[in-house]
């Protein structure tokens, strides 16, 4: 009753999971792994004892007995290779986001639809401890109807411009997550966008029509409001909070240290910076997304993180994009 | 060179000011205090040992002995109080705000300007050593330039919806000590607001024409983005947070607390809630405050908070209120 | 129905007390101060608008109006003075500690037990905020049977070594309230000490024949085992924390600091040092047990902190100076 | 120049191990694996795809591929599988403790020196980023002169009664770790021990001659005082905890937790509790340690907890147990 899983892309996401389902997960067999570079997928299978390497998609996809597939390429290759995979009968955990244009999405979740196969979209940030326990907190009740939810989301390290040029913009490569992760934890979807922004770290953001330093603020169907703060460098580590109060409380998180030692001197107190990396924050979180992933499969019951899941933060970035550029707030529905 | 201080006003922020300038300021003599309520201001000189009860305003102000006048009364008798203060020649010390509308602030200072007295507006948040140590940290250019400033600020208990019919709404009534604050700390004024609001705490509000719930983002002409997230009823206490983020650094505080205790159980780690009365955090700030409007006028230096920073923050609530209608951004410059 | 009091000693602890009494407890009226510095006693008089000084003790004491007593003179004279008062049908306010000796303590208890009068020794620790919420879970049950108990007491700077000579030694001067501390917090008084010491800080204290650097194990007769800790130097201010670990959970608390801001760069995450003056830290514990003895006199109840809460803590002392010297374990039964 | 790796016991703590060489540390091969319950080492060796399962530990001994062994069986088993694998020529990992009396210790170290292979001891506690941080700051001098160690080191669940009949008592079972922990940071030996115990949480403990709630005070020969506070019973987690006090400041940690989620409601401020279980605390150090036993072979360097480390341990764990039994202070040389 082992589920036998096929990987396609054995970059440095690609083998989390890679070792993930060869290691850690006792009810699924990684059987198979490819990769446009042959020699990555090889190493990864010497690493972790992955019996076969596909010499392409296409090979990995014809194995009959390969019942699932976890696309982890590059994410232009994304929605292709969700069509590919549903269309070969293969259930799908597809590495976030599905894509930067709503068309090609509508294609990849038309594709699965079609098919009947299960689509899990790998925003792994639910599964930090912190958030989820805030979820948790805000569903059961205990800190009521939710009114303010604040997320602070800052990279420690700015990408290179190159990469900025090509990214889609902050809203789409960066704030994504922010979004999913107040559709998450809210549990209402967001009506209206307005964000603002401003280049204070590098002027190269602003030649590559971005901007470094963000604020989105966000009405729920419900009345909620969520703030979102970003920015691209923050010195001091990665610094990912969040905090929502209710009519009967607040809940709220620190960021990730790598440990707990406070020194008192004459001086100050002082202690340990957050996590700089975010796989230190984060490593654990893709094991617990792919065993969910596994478990969906196995017991014939909905993914947690479906492909709607998937669509809509894209529509909420593209939300935000416009009315940052036109300075006015922005209904999702306009964004069709 | 006891600096004689006369009170107008005895009610719970005139007690605070009269036990201060009584007790703990040895440079200056409360010689007398008036207010409205001759009981109440005789109540108050007893428990201090005041020597004098004034029995209005006009013969307080007559008295040539008195330098400098404490006024601490309801919020519309300020800016008369403070042209006649100024006819008289006293230096001025006043409860925040000066005014609700511009036109009585302007003809307020004009008369300050003229008289050539000492102005000072009681913003006491500005004295809690939370606040002052960041703004420390924000001027001596420890965290470098500030681009994102987070000021969370939450009554603990919503007002009667009959004051709020009357406090010229939340912007007004509420977030402007948090204008303040934003000035305070970042140094740079205020460009543009945009403000939005729910009500989800009490209907009342709405009847009002009033929101319970706020959001405002302001954009600095130094480029950073403020945020304030406003409630009107915390049920854990009173939430007054702020965090500055800069090119070199995060600076942020926590809330007060009556004890540090931590318990932790078979159930859960638990410990205090924050102080729910503003007083618990704030009576130091008090003191403070007065003895460096003591010291400004005793030295002729400057006062620490002037007129035009009693003005301004009523700007920026006049251009949030005209956001949150009309659901655009306002920038500062329209309000005049 | 005012408490008269007169008050015995205007140096610096005496200044506080005459403070909360004039100032702060509307229920007292603080008639009369004396000190053997005249001048001091006039200095404190004019200050806190106290209407007499008396020119001795002794006509303090036979002022027949005056009601009670509080002595807050230099430690040798207590005893004596708590005698005199007892016999002039006073009520007793006394700062701690009542003597050095037992000989002298047994005969001032005497002295209080034949008037029938009043007598509360200053432990005022007890009334830090801290130390009060840890007492009432333990005494509520809430953390169960206590089992362990760790009391780290560090003062921020030591004493001048010709002070050394004379107090009595580290357990006698300084480790007195920790004693205190323990018999208040856990409920169960102390069986058997155990004391072991160091010279680490400065030689002096060995020339003196001290330690500056102690560990304290007592157990108490309900078998729980408490561990103090003390030093006389902490660079980075004073440290006064208390945990009490019992069969249900455990209570604990941190020290007490002047902000709460902290300060994440690119180095560290740095924040404030405890407070390094006492009075920073135990102010506004000087005004409540004041309150508490006046308002057992006034109701005709036991004081919280009797004369024998005064003796106890110095059979422990004793009792620890003993063990250090002998390096063995000590009854409390041995000391008599 | 991959290092081949024999490991003998794969039951809890051998899995942890076999894991880590196996998967997490490419220098090294696990070759072979052994249980005196064979199914066992099957199932591991099929779970971690270990090439083979030796019938004997005498059989993995004889493999001359072989070169390092971990010895991961029961306790008593330890000094003479050290024996074995010495006279074998093999390079020794072997879990703690070496064994319960020193006679046995000490034929294990002189099989180990006569062989001149190398000895690793699995104190894996220093491995901690807490613990590691703490005494990377002492050794530094950040902290000055260590004047006062505390160590608390409580379990969250006693262990069963006929356990504790054959334990050897706390000292040996549990405090050991302490021993080594306060070596470890403070950097200089014990001279003398002073134990104090009660039996608090089970009478059951009292019956098997033991103590359940115990306090160790160890003088250090540089002068320092170390504290270890011990109970076999924290209902809220495993509670383990570092503070070193030190001239010129002192360095603490805290427990590690879940989440750092907290949440205030109109009741209380409630957050996580500590971990309860010591492998959710410390699994990243059985891989951090055996990365340095391998290290330590590759480049024929001193490991960094020698044989000498496993041994004084025991020293003080018997000096305890003497002292707790006789009511006194003992020296550690008086334990040959």
């Amino acid at each position: 009753m082992t589920l036998n899983i096929g990987l396609i892309g054995t970059g440095r996401i690609g083998r989390i999971h890679a070792e993930t389902i060869a290691l850690h997960v006792p009810e699924a067999h990684l059987s198979t792994v490819t990769d446009v570079r042959l020699d990555s997928a090889q190493q990864c299978a010497a690493r972790y004892h992955i019996p076969r390497v596909a010499s392409s998609t296409q090979e990995l996809l014809e194995d009959d007995s390969i019942q699932a597939v976890a696309i982890c390429s590059s994410t232009d290759s994304h929605a292709s290779l969700i069509i590919d995979a549903a269309r070969a009968g293969k259930h799908i955990f597809c590495e976030k986001p599905i894509a930067l244009d709503l068309a090609s999405i509508d294609a990849a979740l038309e594709a699965v639809a079609k098919a009947g196969v299960k689509l899990m979209v790998g925003f792994n940030r639910r599964y930090h401890p912190n958030f989820r326990r805030i979820k948790e907190l805000v569903h059961s009740g205990e800190i009521g109807q939710p009114h303010l939810i604040r997320i602070t989301s800052r990279d420690s390290a700015p990408p290179p411009i190159e990469y900025v040029r090509v990214s889609g913009g902050i809203f789409l490569d960066m704030t994504i997550h922010d979004f999913d992760m107040a559709r998450y934890v809210v549990g209402s979807e967001v009506a209206e966008v307005s964000a603002t922004g401003a280049v204070l770290i590098n002027p190269g953001f602003a030649d590559a029509g971005d901007v470094d330093t963000a604020v989105v603020v966000m009405q729920h169907e419900n009345g909620a409001i969520t703030v979102i703060d970003n920015s691209r460098e923050a010195v001091y580590g990665y610094d990912q909070r969040l905090e929502v109060f209710g009519s009967k409380g607040v809940a709220k998180c620190d960021n990730t240290f790598p440990n707990s030692v406070a020194v008192s001197s004459a001086e100050q107190t002082s202690s340990a910076k957050p996590y700089f990396a975010f796989l230190d924050i984060y490593r654990q979180t893709y094991m617990d997304e792919m065993r969910d992933f596994i478990r969906a499969v196995e017991t014939d019951s909905p993914t947690p993180i479906s492909g709607l899941d998937g669509r809509i933060p894209l529509v909420m970035g593209i939300a935000a994009t416009t009315s940052l550029r036109e300075k006015r707030r922005v209904k999702l529905s306009e964004v069709t």
